[in-house]
């Protein structure tokens, strides 16, 4: 999966970076009442108490247990709960039937997080974590991360669907970043390398760097505004089956007119945020939308998404980072890739078929998470994460 | 709906049982976590939040509302999530959503409960409560208690059906009585009276009297037992479609084998219980079947079930009270039946087809509640409440 | 089942009888195309090459394999193809399934009949037809005419489900008899007789017969019409749920908003009918309605529907046979009810739960085959029979 | 679209291949009984005889009705059955409800072909056609070949679905080849050019001819056989979940664990071919497997499926032709793909997401109607066509 961590070099901040990530989770849901950990609207959303039990059990399951001489497991019965789609480990909660489990109890996974922090401190301060631990343990501190920004965006399709639209955090700031000039960056057609080199962690599915040609494209350095895609809304966008594909075309009769989380009241367009309804900010970079929307949008403009690599090409000539940007592309394997013996084997080369990917990162990705050759993945339908659009088109020769 | 409650008769304790009756349902909750408020595991069980909230929303829509001058409702909002199936009153929550709702939390649950009795205190020793509201008010009353035997149920659903099988509390004891002696009671033939009469409460369901022809029959005095039910089971009783109902047939397929929360673990029989997971007691009576297997079981054995008004007639001559009884009679209206006009019109009347007849009452059944006239209604493939099986028979001339 | 044909009466007309029913199910089908006996358009509307193919099953299974010596079936693997629902003979193709088969082809089940016939021709004369069996095959004559008539609403579904709207038949003509001069019969209370009686045949349903006490009612001599059910329509009926069963709330909903076959077409009303589609005939009774909205429209009438006890007890009093009536009866054993042993006593009871009972006969019955003892019974939510209304009342004492 | 036919190129053909493409169409369906026309045993298969009218409505529609003037349409109500998806078009019956309609008739369909061919006779003959009717006639006639081939796998799947198991036609013989000998076909890194070119007809997702980078890669010269496959059942290959997609595991585990049309009977594996039901020819290419079993045989082989790309580029080196192979490739535009203005711009691009690409072709596919830039396309779990595996791997530099 990842062999490119040398042990010496992240020795040292290890277990400072554990404890950092453990308490990030923690401190998401620190404004949750109890009764917000629980619930699971849609099956593609997870209860907060099951991100933070399954973060946790990763942990356990995969570095303390095998590794760890003497370590007994907080409750046996946690793997049945707690593993998410590890065929490897056993029999697991179907993941439509998380939001029916009342226990174990909120205090109950704290006290479970907080035990295998414990064993966990323990171990890496017991000189016995060697190579290939080290490798897990980056694992486990990106699969968390991966879960944070899980964590937000389930906690705001929670919130967010609650009739009372209650707030997630007075504290909280939505970061907008839109003052940069508009240009269209343009890329000549040749042959380009992707993927990831270097020392540091990556996923499975980045890995390995191999050449891709392009043909001459542009890309514009600006996402997808809200004002623009209202355009799109009041111009009848959602009406024209021209724009859309076929699935696309079917979803769209059948669901709401708009991004998710917009609703018009009284004439107007109201946005549910972190801080709130809101009313929606033309300016801000359009979001939850799905891949049907970001083609539909697309090709109302006469242009096109970025495949993976045009834009993994153009990255460093525009800010990314504010929200995950639809591609034109599936989600496959590189060329070369093989998927790791083990459970871990699991992680990504399963998902690998009717998904498409998305690069960049979000407000909700932790800091230092992503990077330019990250490759994020979801279904077509789905809007309930952080999602924008960034348009690009070839250049005719 | 009911029309037979004399005010004068009732004013004195009035009040003394509404707070009785209130604080009843919270005693019910006392044993849970806040989790355990809040889930719902299938459309059938409501989260025990959404019951303490939509008997205290009764009393405020259907009491304080309309005759309490100057009332303010608690939250406005609270009418669209507590509203369960009065169609009069406006948008209702759609009944599989219940266990979406994180909020309002089970404190805002508690907080309307108080808010609501304090302002039924007030009223209820205003003088202005006159007969038509002490009607409704033992209405509000009834109402709460047949949520209190469905907070039992729908909790024992939640808690057994968690993988930890968690008690519901070290301090409940199931009470068996099966002491008496055996012995079949035989009705003769004849005309009948059956019906609700006299000055106590009742539902509209019940009323009003009327005369039934009956055949002569006999009818057990006692309930068909575990260890009798465990027979029909290993005799073979889930695989001979003869004794089920062609729809009960299908569901006997695709389902489990035996009664809801029986498990077969390492060759023996468990028995979830309100006291955790037990070895089965083949003394008690069988719970937890639903009408096909009631039915099947009586077939199976020569049998039938007996119609409610066999029932009824002959309810003096046995102990009733430890399971509900499926009747082979449908639900359908006494002669004569009219609904009242308004919300309350809708309380039993539009529910009159499709669903089975129990007669009886429960363990879970709150003191005082029933009585031989009552009728008890759920659809014929329900097995979550607790239900049992008498048996009868006609007797040839 | 049934007990009392006396196989002396019976046998000189028996096989006159046979070739006249028999012949009679073809003539039904003569107008039809070949495609027209293949498709399933939903579930409960089977191929009419099935209907064909399932009533010679019937004697060849229970007649001619038991009891003629040296009978070789026609087809080994027509049972698992032309089994309806009895489990007693094996698999059966899913009910879902048989608009799937495109073979036996209609030619195969023609020769199949002829076969059958040919074969029981020479069982009838062969002086080997003893009382059991005569009953068996009367028996087997009544249900090929129950299928008689699923022959013709499963055509008309068939038909008038194709936007081509093709015509069944030119020859057809709808009889409508709404000359009688309007009246309402009343009964007094008192111990009625109901069931059937007699040598004639009947189904073990109607069996035996039993005393029952009715209150004093009403019931009206004739049926609602067309016109009067418009005036429901266009009253707001099928928008004000006050008149509702819930489920049949439900169903309204999500449903048309009238009688199938009705459309309304640029500001008219239409009726698909055997002879086309028709301008709407005000003055005929209506059809085509299920339980809920019969209900719905008794209830708008301040009326109820008659209980099937009702009804038989005043049908001397009236004209019937124009509509299958919906009663507010649900299809329940009578008293003493016994399944037969074997496959027959699969016939009518394990269907008793759930359905509601209906009485009288419909123009697309045969001649004949209904009495005034006679209990057909639907889902309540089944629109495609040829189904009425009759409005019954209570008489306050 | 296509843009490239030059007309006076084609014309002298022009008919002549119009009536060979026409009746090509007719000869397959000649064996078929009246009734195999009809049915549609899932959505994905659709009648013969809605495929005979579909082909036709497409050269109505689009060439006749706005080419030829005073055309006449045979039949107004036709568009609406006869349309597949195009929106543009109008309304079109839902997929599902294709098989519910038994008119028009087999009888009506075939006529409505000879009208349309004797009015697309008059036309071409005419001296109306010009180049960009010729370029959509070419496309009518390449639509209606793609419906060859579906009418020999909906035919397959309607007679291999039915219980009887009936022969397509006696004189079917099915081509095998499989003499060649076995070699692994090394293609060396480099940039390649893929796409159609040249003055030859294609379909617009086949344009425009672009270069692609390729690793160093291998690709068999065969097809993958059943004997091969078979060697993958029984080594538990569909019991091994590292083998899948987390999609195909869920479908393996809830599907038959074999190709489609196998059967295991009395422990021997039988195939159900246009020739019947045969014993399986192990030599013969493995054939009815979906992309997840594709997937997962190369996964326990250690390999992994082509490229499109890689298939196009090597394709050259190896006999193609006897299976759709389905690659490692999704389903998207190539670079600069542009959808066509009006109805025949639904035709490919608004597919182009969730599906994979299969290239090749099988022997139900007409002569001359495939090429090696041909992009088919299905989704993953589509088991009914003509679909075989060919391995391919990497190159390790």
């Amino acid at each position: 999966m990842i062999e490119t961590i040398s042990i010496s070099e992240l020795k040292p901040e290890l277990l400072t970076r554990y404890l950092e990530v453990r308490k990030h989770s923690e401190d998401i849901c620190a404004p949750l009442q109890t009764e917000d950990y629980v619930v699971q609207p849609i099956a593609d959303v997870s209860p907060p108490k099951w991100h933070l039990g399954h973060t946790t059990w990763f942990f356990e399951t995969f570095i303390l247990l095998p590794n760890f001489p003497g370590y007994t497991v907080f409750d046996s019965q946690y793997n049945f709960v707690f593993n998410s789609y590890y065929e490897t480990v056993g029999a697991r909660v179907i993941r439509t039937d998380r939001g029916n489990l009342s226990r174990p109890s909120v205090d109950d996974v704290y006290r479970y997080r907080e035990y295998v922090d414990q064993k966990m401190q323990e171990f890496l301060t017991s000189g016995l974590v060697a190579g290939p631990i080290a490798t897990l343990l980056e694992l486990g501190l990106n699969h968390e991360q991966q879960h944070q920004e899980l964590l937000y965006t389930d906690i705001k399709y929670i919130l967010g669907h609650n009739p009372l639209f209650p707030l997630y955090s007075g504290d909280y700031k939505t970061l907008i970043n839109n003052s940069e000039e508009r240009k269209i960056v343009r890329i000549p057609e040749g042959v380009y390398e992707i993927g990831h080199t270097g020392d540091g962690f990556s996923f499975d599915n980045e890995l390995g760097r191999h050449r891709v040609y392009l043909d001459a494209y542009e890309i514009s350095n600006q996402l997808v505004t809200n004002g623009e895609y209202l355009d799109f809304i009041t111009s009848g966008g959602y009406t024209d089956f021209r724009h859309w594909h076929a699935e696309g075309w079917d979803w769209a009769k059948e669901s709401a007119k708009a991004p998710l989380y917009w609703h018009q009241i009284d004439g107007r367009w109201m946005n549910y945020t972190f801080e709130g309804l809101q009313v929606l900010d033309l300016d801000a970079p359009v979001c939850h939308i799905n891949f049907y929307e970001a083609s539909a949008y697309a090709s109302w403009k006469g242009k096109r998404l970025p495949t993976e690599a045009e834009w993994e090409v153009a990255s460093n000539q525009f800010n990314w980072g504010q929200r995950w940007e639809w591609t034109g592309s599936a989600y496959l394997p590189y060329p070369g890739f093989k998927k790791e013996p083990g459970a871990v084997g699991e992680y990504n080369g399963k998902f690998m078929v009717n998904q498409m990917v998305l690069r960049g990162a979000s407000e909700a990705t932790p800091k230092g998470h992503s990077r330019n050759t990250y490759r994020n993945f979801f279904h077509a339908h789905h809007q309930w994460q952080l999602t924008g659009i960034r348009l690009a088109d070839g250049i005719s020769r």
